[in-house]
């Protein structure tokens, strides 16, 4: 059983945009301006950790905080003030928004030139289309990223997708399901309808859990052999930590990792992945300025 | 067994198109423009049935037909005069389209605002949103139509979708993973590489063939007790008839009918709803204009 180590792979892909951003001059590089609103916890530590990787790269990476009771009006007003800003080549608006805004009006509201975080509906059209102009939003292509560098193979696999998600499980089918060697996959999508779910996921030779259900998936729903992706970030209770709880997956990490020829752990799997291909993206829309 | 009748479900939505549209004044009816590339034989021959259900429900619809030696820039001019033109609030331009054009980018030419046939990508990124002020495409928003008003309920049940095309395979599996009863769906989607399929489609509780190779589900592919809904339109060789050919689809239709709880006939089954669907985005483009 092989862990699969997405520091690792995150750091090597992160080193790779450091050596070509380094080659460009110092006052024409990508600049990526993330947007909080308000103090959720979680939402904090992730834009600090995107910021310090575009540092950690060579890349401008600003962030606005904007006061949990901005208006949806004058959020989209500053996004179209960064969408007419030529500096700012990457715009990422983090989720989740105060439940006074519309996620998707907000998303689709990014120009599609600078929509690194690859969420609206320009976006996901041209993933529908192979079209590769377009932005692949971050976790999923974070997975393919993270099969690639792995050596896994999806072509003829049987990929089962659990979760339907704009974020993360229907974009993933939708990559899983293109042309070539990283793709060409069959592919299941599964969810909370889903009946005799067990019998559908230990179909899959490729498991990817996004589900948003701590250790959901047992050991009984996978296929000895599978190679699992445990997208999940839920926080449980632990009394033994500071903090009163850890971050643990949609897997059953203890009882499921045995049964694998390949996982990816809970943290250090797909999250820092996902960051990276947020910065591969940033780089991606620099280059295509002014197309 | 029930054979599903295309022909007379596609007729009640009509009717119920046209008894919407004659309440309209004369001269403020919804207009689609269809536009044809040279002179397939099929292209001509759609294009000719789209005009006159136009015409039946009391609708404009205009066809221009270019020649087959037009280029792509003067396409696009042709579409961009379109999409200018506020008496057209719908434009279709017949798939297949000449060799040294690009189809993708033809349908990414019309306006998201008039494009009917729902191949866009702002169109399909929509699709994947669930937002419903998109154009989802016709032949798939048949399919999900013609199990609406024979009460076939999908939710929870097991759809598999045999093709990953971007007018049929990839958007009826994205409607089909929608939330509602005539969604909700669990869905696989096969295709070329797909290995063991049959074992795939014989799980399947609606099976969606969209291969487009003639006859090629065979009855040891369908799950006893399935619906089958078949998309396919081959022309094979028959002496038989006049026109030396026939249209088949892509079931083995004699062997596999007799297992179906409910199948759909090639011709007569989804192609009407494919038309009429045409229709309806057409009125639903006509109430949005302006918008």
């Amino acid at each position: 059983m092989t862990v699969i180590d997405g520091n690792a792979i995150a750091g090597q892909l992160i080193e790779e945009l450091r050596s070509e951003v380094s080659a460009m001059p110092e006052n024409a590089r990508p600049c990526i301006h993330l947007v909080r609103v308000g103090e959720d916890p979680a939402s904090v530590s992730y834009v600090k950790k995107k910021q310090e990787t575009a540092a950690k790269i060579g890349m401008t990476g600003i962030v606005t905080v904007l006061p949990e009771a901005t208006t949806q009006a004058e959020l989209f007003a500053f996004i179209d003030a960064l969408n007419a800003d030529s500096s700012v080549h990457g715009i990422l608006v983090q989720a989740p928004l105060p439940k006074h805004m519309n996620e998707r009006d907000t998303f689709n509201r990014i120009s599609p030139l600078k929509d690194v975080d690859g969420l609206n509906a320009a976006s996901v059209g041209k993933l529908v289309q192979d079209d590769e102009s377009g932005f692949a939003s971050c976790t999923p292509s974070g997975i393919v990223e993270l099969l690639r560098r792995t050596g896994v193979r999806t072509a003829g696999k049987h990929v089962v997708v659990l979760g339907r998600s704009l974020l993360v499980g229907k974009p993933a089918a939708l990559l899983m399901l293109q042309k070539g060697p990283f793709a060409d996959a069959t592919v299941t999508v599964c969810h909370s309808r889903t009946k005799d779910l067990p019998s559908k996921t230990a179909q899959a030779d490729i498991l990817i859990a996004a589900i948003g259900r701590a250790r959901f998936v047992s050991a009984d729903m996978v296929k000895p052999g599978a190679v699992v992706i445990d997208v999940g970030i839920n926080r449980i209770a632990d009394a033994s930590r500071k903090s009163g709880q850890r971050l643990v997956g949609d897997v059953d990490y203890d009882a499921v990792a045995p049964l694998c020829e390949a996982i990816t752990p809970v943290p250090g799997g797909v999250g820092p992945m996902t960051v990276a291909m947020l910065m591969k993206n940033t780089l991606k829309a620099f280059k295509m300025r002014g197309c």
